[in-house]
């Protein structure tokens, strides 16, 4: 067969992971806690049905019609005002719709990535915004992190590059390890950027999935300098189906999102904008919000508790104050991989750690999703994986 | 205020001539002929209305869960069986759908550019996918041109360089020229590619908008060598606000562009691919594609009408057999620049032909689009833009 010469950035990438770790949780009888996805049965279907009727009636044919790339206005509004509340002031024309907050991360990359231009990340970090930014030739540096999330000071021992471009980072329950940046740091974070000559993109798809008290508000309230975008999702919180999100962004750097997004697609769908608008609008979105914290509460507690009769003493993990994913390290010389090969056997999966190290680390890590499996699947996986571990580490 | 350092190729562009077409189209009494868009009286709003409340009850809260970044299943079975009726046999693995056929456009840019790499193009062709192509840092090479479409014999006349990847066609009712490529060039092209080392990107977004007999099928059906991505959209025949359209590739080009898409959006809106698939399956689009053709073919014969009793004989233009521009030449020497200037003065507005010509030419080009306006609109409008044509040619 004709194999057609590919660009260089995604000539040697194949995706395989992804469609590896799919085709394990598309088999009915596999307990998986490798995706990230909300469960179905708390996707609110009836709401959403009743709001897309509602959407037609009340924008009439302009859901259909062509939109701006910036978005449908009242939705735009919204997040200026849900943006208010989270301490970050930003004006109508710092706002632009997403299709999804991953096509954030895939604009700012267009607006600001020359083929070997450097991101700065912390190690391990979100698997996905590593292969966007490979997409646009980049290569990574990395900041050290602690529990504290990323360690300002270690910012200042990269060395200086006119090819530095983006300090990308999710503050909040980080994808994969859970941590949470401190706020002492949020606050000295954006007045770095200009001496680093960088631009700070904030992912934050987890922020709102808090389940104990200690929040911080986003990095971009103390955006002095105009140096932080942040992106925001409705993925996690209403439905990724749909694929809207949103960045917040200074109005030059919206200008270039806006021109990346015009050839991207567009806009996003009308439809799609228009019932997360009138979700929001709606009052629906808080009882959502807190209906989803409680169930999600609930399965990271009850995996937290399972882990701990079950794992053993070898194997340590975080207790993650909101967000996803539990992060567990294995004791070191022992992979996940090799786990992962026995767990599939019992019928239960996760996603390695590796994944989310460039250029090769966290061997003995692995990501644990608590919010789409039931219960009786958090107990039953759980105490699978214990006694393959058992085996494993022995 | 802060300048953030762009990508060198979205540094220089400002998006600024499609705002500002977008400014002039937004002023109620400005009649305007510049945009591509169906008339929002023509957008089957009822039938996607009650569909919406279906595709919920159908798929349950399927449309609200993450899907593949392929697309929805049956969607891409229907597109497998859409396009066996134009004459191409796809295999389900060859299908991928796309956040309107633009994103189409970017993925295969994705896939294939490396900075400076070349792409072949008819000259003028697409303003957006020009931009597309420039933001992967594309630099162009031209074939020629006749009322027939691209001379094939002119891309061997191109000089040889191993950086020479894609060759992209519009091939029916062409933006902006309105020319349609001839059946034995459509037989011709797809052998050359392999000996040109090139891809042929076919957009056919005006494809099914065929108002005179005589229609060819896609250059897709005599690919041969596995050398042809097809992009297709619902956009011009449905909906444009839904963001739906799909490429057709060889599996090996598929892979890469689901990398790409995995990257840029995940996937395209569940609810509006099943919407689409609801439309297309429940039998309302070939009786939705026959009413949008007769309105259409009314439009394109009264603006050909008016055109003739009010342009001056020193113009000219060409009757497309389909699509939704008409294309029309001032005498040399002149300006559609300086045209528009006098027209928008008296409230009628179009496209200059100088934004379809990458570096230039043109000028006493425009083009004009006959399906959004009212037939009232389009006898006013054509008949004032023939007044300000005699003064400003005279």
């Amino acid at each position: 067969m004709f194999q057609p010469e590919m660009s260089q950035n995604i000539a040697n990438m194949s995706g395989q992971v992804i469609r590896d770790i799919l085709k394990l949780t598309q088999q009915p009888d596999v307990i998986s806690f490798a995706g990230g996805m909300p469960p179905t049965d708390a996707l609110p279907h009836e709401a959403l049905r009743e709001i897309s009727g509602l959407a037609f009636e009340k924008y009439g044919r302009e859901v259909l019609q062509y939109g701006t790339s910036e978005g449908f206005l009242p939705l735009r509004e919204f997040i200026v005002k849900w943006m208010a509340k989270k301490g970050v002031k930003a004006e109508l024309e710092e706002v632009i719709v997403t299709s999804g907050s991953q096509q954030g991360i895939d604009l700012m990359a267009k607006a600001f990535l020359n083929q070997d231009d450097r991101v700065i990340m912390e190690k391990p970090t979100y698997l996905t915004a590593i292969q966007i930014f490979q997409l646009y030739g980049a290569s990574f540096l990395f900041g050290d992190s602690d529990e504290n999330g990323i360690v300002p000071s270690s910012l200042q021992q990269i060395s200086k590059h006119s090819t530095n471009k983006l300090l990308y980072l999710v503050p909040n329950f980080q994808n994969p390890t859970g941590v949470t940046l401190s706020q002492d740091r949020r606050k000295e974070l954006p007045g770095m950027m200009a001496e680093l000559k960088l631009v700070l993109v904030e992912d934050d798809p987890y922020g709102d999935l808090v389940y104990d008290d200690n929040h911080n508000g986003p990095i971009k309230a103390h955006d002095q300098d105009q140096r932080v975008v942040y992106l925001g999702s409705f993925s996690k919180i209403i439905s990724p189906g749909l694929r809207v999100g949103f960045a917040v962004a200074p109005e030059a750097i919206i200008e270039k999102l806006v021109i990346g997004k015009q050839s991207s697609d567009v806009h996003t769908c009308n439809l799609a904008q228009a019932m997360i608008y009138e979700f929001c609008a709606g009052g629906l979105l808080e009882p959502h919000l807190e209906s989803l914290k409680n169930q999600y509460r609930k399965k990271r507690d009850l995996m937290l508790e399972v882990m701990d009769r079950h794992f053993p003493r070898s194997v340590s993990w975080n207790k993650p104050g909101g967000g996803l994913f539990i992060w567990v390290q294995l004791p070191a010389g022992k992979t996940a991989q090799g786990l992962l090969k026995e767990a599939v056997k019992e019928k239960v999966a996760f996603i390695t750690g590796e994944c989310f190290y460039v250029g090769g680390g966290g061997s003995n890590t692995l990501r644990l999703n608590f919010s789409n499996a039931s219960s009786a699947q958090i107990e039953e996986g759980i105490s699978r994986l214990g006694k393959v571990m058992h085996t494993y580490l022995a």
